[in-house]
C-alpha cells in the first residue's frame, strides 16, 4: 500500500493507523488482552498472559501476506493468526491463545482499536480546523463579501459568518465523532454469542461463578476484564449481529467528511480565477501551466465528500443481518470502515492545513459587492422604500430599476436618485453593500462562543 | 398518491403525516408561525398574525398541483405559495406574509416540522415493537434453539436471547430518533442568512433592537418567538447550508431501517418452510398456492432496509453544499427525507405486527439441535475433553468422531461412548444442546433491564 | 401526488407516464394482454379475451387506493387487482382473468410497460437537448473561452468544444437509454418460473403442445403471443430473480441523469455572478431580490444527478435476489425504479429547456481569457519559447515572468517584450488566447458529424 | 497491501493486476506510449522514444512511496512521476518525457490500462464459472427441487433451472464486461482538451499537419498513434470531464458484482443445516468447531455484491463534473474503481471455484418436496380439479384439505381420497411433485444454446 490511488490520506497519521500492519497488531493486542484478561478473573495462568503477550507485542514477526492468504479459506484472518500466534508461544501458553473465543470477537475488537487510534487523530485534526476557523472568523467578523444563493449573487454577508458556519460543522463534526469514539465497545460472544465455553472453563463469561474466588481484588467479569484490558466500553450485549457501533461510525464519518466538505465547495467556488477571494496558502502547481494555483488541499477533501456516503450507506446496509453472525454484511464490513477512516482522516488533516494557511483576499470580496450596481441590496431598497412609497409603488419603482441598472450600466444609487420621490433619502449609504450586513456579526459572535 | 408502489407504508400513519396536503399545511403553519412570532416581538400587528393563521389553516383550500407546477420557474414551492396566501389574506394583513423570509427558511421549517410529527408517531410504532420483543424475549428466555453462523448451526442459543438482541437495536434506534426529534430546528436566516432586512423593519432578527422596546413579556428575540410558535428548537446559526439537522435525521432514520432489518432478515430466515421455527402470525396469502403463508411483514421491513442505506447517503452527499444556499443540493433533499420517514415509519408499522403477532415454535427450535447429531454442542466436547484426554488426543477424538456422525448417521454421544477413556462420563449430558447456552439466559436478563 | 416535493418533473410527460393511475393501467393492460394471448394460442375463449380487455381498459373504474391498502396482506397490488378484475369482468370471462400468473408476472410487465412509455418520452426530450446542444457547438465553434481545470484557467479552449461535449454525452445517454428500450422484456413464469400451470391447461407455455393446433397462424407459443401483445420482448427465461433489464436501466438512468448533471454543473458554474459568461434564457426570479435571475433549470439537473447515482445502487442491489421469487430485493426496486424514471424525464425536460434558451455571453468569455494577463497561453510560450532559449533558460523566464504579471498588474506580453532575446518575436500574437485554440474547431466537428 | 482486509481478493489475478505496483507500471506505460507515438508521427526522435520505454520499462526501479507523498502538492501522482522518469531518461530524452501531456492524460490511460489488464482476468474467470454452472444445468436438468417465493415452498423447479438461470446472469455480465472492454479508451487532451501544444510541436495532434511528412506509412493522427501504441481505443473527444468510459464499467463491473451475488444468495440460503441441498466443495472450517463447513465462497461474493452498488454509485456519482477537469470528482474516482476491479475479480474466482466444485444433493431437494404434504402441487390441483368440480367446489375443496394436511399430518393424496368425487383420478400421479415440472427442462436446453 503505497497510497498511490489515494493522495489525501498519503502520509497521513489515520493512514499509518489504519495500515495493514497496524490492523494485524490490533488484532495481536486483541488476542493478548483476551489472554490477560482471563488472567485477571482466574481463567489462566499470569505466566501465559506474559507469554501470549509477548509474542503478540510485535506485529512485523508475523507474515502478513501469508495471513492474507490462509484467510480465503474460513473467510477471516483470525483463523490462520491463531495458528501463528499458538506456534510463536511456548507450549504453556499455547491453550490459552484465542480461548474461548470466535474470529469475529478478535476481529471486530481489532476493528474497534484501530477506530479508537483512528478516531482520535481524527479529533486531533478537526480541533487544529476548528482553532484556525476561529481564528478566520473572528478577523474576518466584519469582512464583507456577497452572500450567494443558487450561484447569485443575493445580499451582502461577511467571511466571518461564513467561516463561522464552517467552524460549526467541524464542531458538529468533533461532537459526533467523539461520541462514537467514547463508545467503542470490545467484543466477546463467543462461538455464537452466548459465551458458553467459558462456563465449560469455570466461570460464567459475565459475572464469574466458580472461577469468582480467585478474581482479582477489582472482581468483576471476563468481559469487565476484556474491556479494560482494551481500554474500550463493555457492550450490553455481544454484538456480532446488532451493529450499532459500525452504523454509528458510518454516521459520525460521513457526517464528517461532508462538513468538512462544505468548506472545501465553499473554498473551491470563490478560489476560481474569475472570483479569487480565497485561495490557499501553497495552491497546488501544475506541470505545463507555471501560473495555476490549484486549491488542491480543497479538492482532495472535496473527493473524499464524494466518496464518504456510499461507504457508510454500505455500513448501514449491513444492519440487517441474518443469524447469529451473517454470511457476507460482516464481511462487506471491513473495508468501507477502514477507508472512511482513511478519507476523513485525510480530509481532517487537509482540512487544518486549509484553515490555517487560507489566504483571505477582502479588497476581491468588496469590489464584488459593485458587480450587481447595487442590486444586491435590493431586498434592503424594498424594505426602506415601501414606508414612502407605498408597497406597490416601491416595488415597481426597484423592478424598473433593476431593469435599467442592466440596461444602462449605471447603479442603482445613480437610477434612484430620478426619482422624485426619493430626493431626500441618502441613497449612497442606503445602497452600500457593507452597510446591510444585518445579525451577521452578532451571529458570528454567537457561534464564537460555542466551544 | 395512493400509495400503489408502497404497500410498505401505504395506510400507515407516517404516510399521512408526509403526504403531499400535509407538506403543504407545515408549509402554510411555517408562514403563519413567522407571521405570529414577528406579532410576539412587536414587528407586526396582532391581526395580522391572526388573519394569515386563519388563511393558513386549511391546506385543502390550496391548489396543490397548481402550486407543483409553478414551483418550477423558481424551483421551490414556497415562491407561488406566498402569492396565493397573500391573496387569501385580507388587504391589512398582506404586508406581513411570509416578511423577511426566504422560500428556503419556510420550506426547510416545514420539512422539520413534518419530521417531528412523523418521528413521534415513529416512536411510538417503536416503543410497540419493543414492548413485544421484550415480551417475546421474557416468555422465550430458556427457549432452546441452534445458534447460526455463516448459514451453520454452531452452538446453541436461545430465543430469548435472539429476541433481547432485537430489541436493543429497537432501543438503539429510539435513541437515536428521539435524539434527532429533540434538536429538530426552526430555520430563519433571511435571503442569505442574516437576517438583515428585519433590521430595517425594526429589530436585530436575534435579539431586538429598536423594536425590543414592544416586545411582549417574555421579551426574546424573533427566532426565539418563531421557534416558539413552531414547537420547534431554536437553531444557534440559520443552516441553509449546514445541514446537520438533515444529516442527524438521515442517520437516524438509515439505523432505523437497518435495526427493522435486523429482526426481519431472522424472521424471513427462521420462516423457511425447511426451518419453521418462526411464522408471522397472518402471513401473506398467495392467489394461486392456498398452502402459502408468506412472512409479508418481514418482506416489506427487509425491502425498507434495503432501500434507507441509499436515500441517507444522497442527505449526507448534500452536506458538501456550496455557497450561502446551493444549486441543487437543497432541492435533492426533499424526497429523500420524505421517502426515508415513509419507508422506516411504515416499517416500524410493520415491526410491531410483526412482533406482536409472531409464532415461535420451540419443537422445531428444539428438533434442529439435533440436526447435527449433538456436533451442534461440539466446541463444548473440546472444552470438557481436553482436562481428561489432553488437547492434543481431544482434538484428534472429536475430529474422528465428527467424520462418523456424518459417515454413520449416528450421534456425537453414540460414537464417544465407544472411547474406553470417556466411560465415565455422562455423554448425554455433555451433548445436551439444551444445557450449553451459556450466559443467554443472564445476557436476556440484562438486556430487559435497559428500558 | 401533486409534485409539491419534486418541482424538477412536476407537470413533465414523464410524471404522467409514471402516475399511479399509468401504472394501475399497465397492470390491467398486463392482465389484459395475458387473456388475449392465451386466446390467441388456444387456451381461452375469444370472448373471455374481448371482455377482459374491456374491463381492463380504464384504470380509473378501479379504486387505486383501496387496491394499495389491500396490497399489504399479500406484499404486492396485483392480488386485490385479480379480485377486482375478476368481479369486473362477466362470469364467463372470471376464470380467464390473470389465468396461469404469479403476481410478479403481472407487476414485472407493467413496471417494463412503464419503462417503455416513459423511454420513448425520455429519448424524445433527449433528441431535443441534443439538437439544441448540436447548434450551440455549431455556433460557438469558433468562440474562444477559458479551459478551466480545478477551478483555474489552464489554457483557453472554445465554447463549440464544451457543446459539443456536452452534447456527446447526451448521444451517449441516448444510445443506453435506447438500448435498454429496445430489450425491455415481458415476464411470465407462473408461480415459480416454470410455465408448470399452462402444461394443466393443454399447452407447454413455451411451446405449445395439444393446444397448438388450434394456434392462430403466426403460431408460436404462449410468451411469444404475451410479449406480442405488449409490444415487449420475449424473454430467453423468466426473469423473477434474474434482474438484467431491472440493473440495466439502473445503469442507462443514473448515466443518463449524470450526462445531463455534466452541462447542468457547467451551467451553474459559467451563471455565477462573477463569470456571467452563460445564462438561462428564463432564469428562475427570488420573491425578495428583483435582480435575481437563478439557474433553476440547471438547478433541477443537477438535482435529479446528486440522486440517481443511490437510487441506482440500490437497483443493483437487488441484483442479489435469493429463491425464484425474493423476499424484499423485489419489493425494494419498484419505487426506485419509478423515481429513477421520473427524475431522468424531468431532468431531459429540463435539459431540453436549458439547452433551448441558454445564452452565450461571447464578450463575456473573451474579457475573462485575459484575466491572468496572457499567463492562460503561459503553456504555448514555453513550448515555442524553447527551441529559441533552450529548454531551462525558456522555463526560468516564464516563471520569472508569471511572478512579476502577478506583482507588477502587467501582461505576459509586455513582460516579456523586455527580454532582449525576444525582440524579433511577436509577443502580440503568442499570448493572444484566441490564437491557441488548438484543435477545438476540429474536435467540434468531429463531434458534430455523430448522429 | 497484504490483502488482510479483503479476503475476497486476495491472491487473485486481479489483486495482483491493481496493485500499486501495476498501477505504477500501466503509468510508466502510458508515458513511454506518449513518446512513442510522438516518434511514431514525427514529433519526436526514435532514440528518445527507445529511452523513454527503456526507462520506464520496470516500475520497481521507481519509489511508489515516495510519489504517493509527493502527490499530495499537486493532487496527483504523475507530476512527481514525470519528474523522476525525466530523471532517469538521457539528457536527449528528458524533453520528450510527457511532452504536450496533461497529468490526467496520463492517469485516466493508465486507469484504462489497468481495467483492460483486469478486465481480460474477469472474463477469463466469468468464462469458467460459466461452463461449471453449463455443466452443472446439463446434469441437473431433470433434478426437482422445491421452487421457493417469498421463503416458501411455492411450486417445484429444477435445480437445471435454477443453475441455467445463474449462468444466463453470468452470460449477461460476460456481454457486459466485454463491451466495456472493447471499448476502453486512452485518453490524450492535453492542458485543457484542445491538444493545443502539439500545434506548437508542428503538428495537430489530431491529424497531423506539418509534422505530417515524416509520419510513418501507416499516417495518422498522434492520438491515433498514442491509442494503438496501448492497444486502447481512439476517443472521438479527449474525455477529461466527460465520463462515459468509467460509468460504463461501474455499471457492467456492479452487474456483473450482483450477477454473481445471485447464485451466492442462492447458495448461502440451500447450503444451510436445515436445508442442505447444496454444499461447497471445500467449506470453510471454523476454529471452534470442527463440525462447521462454512459456504465461505458464497460469503465472499455475497460481501462483494453488498459492497459494489455504492462503488459504482460513486462513479455515476462523478459524471456530474464541472470544468474542463474538474475539482474532486476525477480524485474520486481511482479508488472505487480499483475496488470494483478488484471485488468482482475476487468474486469471478471465487464464483469459479464454487461452482466447479459445487455438490448437488438431489436426495435432499426431493425429500423437501414432501415437506408440504403435496400442497407445493396445489396449484396444479386446483386446475385439474376445476374441469371436475367447477372452480369453486375446487377451490374450496383445496382450501379445506390444505387446512386438514396441517392439522392431521397427513398428505394432499389422503385427504383428497376421501372425496367422492375423486374417485377415478390418479391423485399418487397428480400430487407428485416430480411431475409438475412444467417447461423446466425446456427452459433449461433453451438457455444452455445461449453461448
Amino acid at each position: 500500500m503505497s497510497g498511490l490511488f489515494s493522495p489525501g490520506p498519503a502520509g497521513s497519521a489515520a493512514e499509518e493507523a489504519t495500515s495493514d500492519l497496524a490492523f494485524l497488531q490490533a488484532l495481536l493486542d486483541a488476542e493478548a488482552a483476551l489472554t490477560r484478561a482471563q488472567a485477571a478473573v482466574g481463567l489462566a495462568p499470569g505466566e501465559a498472559a506474559s507469554a501470549v503477550t509477548r509474542a503478540a507485542s510485535d506485529a512485523s514477526r508475523f507474515d502478513a501476506r501469508s495471513l492474507a492468504l490462509r484467510a480465503r479459506e474460513g473467510g477471516n484472518p483470525v483463523i490462520p493468526l491463531v495458528a501463528d500466534l499458538t506456534a510463536a508461544v511456548p507450549a504453556h501458553a499455547a491453550p490459552y491463545v484465542h480461548r474461548g473465543a470466535t474470529s469475529q470477537d478478535i476481529l471486530d475488537t481489532a476493528l474497534m482499536l484501530l477506530c479508537a487510534r483512528t478516531l482520535d487523530l481524527l479529533l486531533a485534526d478537526l480541533a487544529r480546523t476548528e482553532g484556525a476557523l476561529a481564528r478566520l472568523a473572528a478577523r474576518h467578523r466584519d469582512t464583507v463579501m456577497p452572500g450567494r444563493t443558487l450561484t447569485q449573487h443575493a445580499v451582502p454577508t461577511t467571511f466571518g459568518l461564513k467561516a463561522a458556519g464552517w467552524r460549526s460543522l467541524v464542531l458538529d463534526a468533533r461532537d459526533r465523532v467523539a461520541g462514537a469514539r467514547g463508545t467503542l465497545p470490545a467484543q466477546l460472544g463467543g462461538a455464537a454469542g452466548t459465551l458458553a465455553v467459558f462456563g465449560v472453563y469455570g466461570m460464567d463469561g459475565l459475572y464469574g461463578g466458580e472461577g469468582r474466588r480467585v478474581v482479582d481484588e477489582a472482581g468483576g467479569s471476563l468481559v469487565t476484564a476484556y474491556a479494560r484490558e482494551l481500554g474500550l466500553a463493555e457492550p450490553l450485549l455481544p454484538w456480532h449481529a446488532l451493529r450499532t457501533p459500525v452504523a454509528d461510525l458510518a454516521a459520525a464519518l460521513a457526517f464528517t467528511a461532508g462538513a468538512l466538505g462544505k468548506a472545501a465547495a465553499d473554498v473551491l467556488t470563490l478560489s476560481r480565477t474569475e472570483i479569487a477571494e480565497l485561495s490557499e496558502g501553497a495552491g497546488g502547481g501544475s506541470s505545463a501551466m507555471p501560473h495555476k494555483a490549484n486549491p488542491v488541499r480543497a479538492t482532495l477533501i472535496a473527493a473524499a465528500a464524494r466518496r464518504a456516503p456510499a461507504l457508510a450507506a454500505t455500513l448501514h446496509g449491513s444492519l440487517a443481518a441474518e443469524d447469529e453472525r451473517p454470511a457476507g454484511a460482516w464481511h462487506a464490513e471491513w473495508e468501507p470502515l477502514r477507508d472512511l477512516l482513511r478519507l476523513t482522516g485525510g480530509a481532517a488533516r487537509d482540512a487544518a492545513e486549509m484553515a490555517e494557511d487560507l489566504r483571505v483576499h477582502p479588497q476581491a470580496m468588496r469590489a464584488h459587492l459593485d458587480l450587481t450596481g447595487g442590486l444586491i441590496v435590493s431586498e434592503r431598497l424594498a424594505a426602506e422604500l415601501t414606508p414612502l412609497l407605498g408597497r406597490a409603488r416601491a416595488q415597481r419603482l426597484l423592478t424598473d430599476a433593476a431593469r435599467r441598472v442592466h440596461a444602462e450600466g449605471r447603479t442603482l444609487a445613480q437610477v434612484l436618485a430620478e426619482e422624485p420621490g426619493l430626493k431626500d433619502v441618502d441613497l449612497t449609504e442606503l445602497t452600500d453593500p457593507a452597510r446591510y450586513t444585518g445579525s451577521a456579526a452578532t451571529l458570528t459572535d454567537r457561534a464564537l462562543e460555542r466551544r
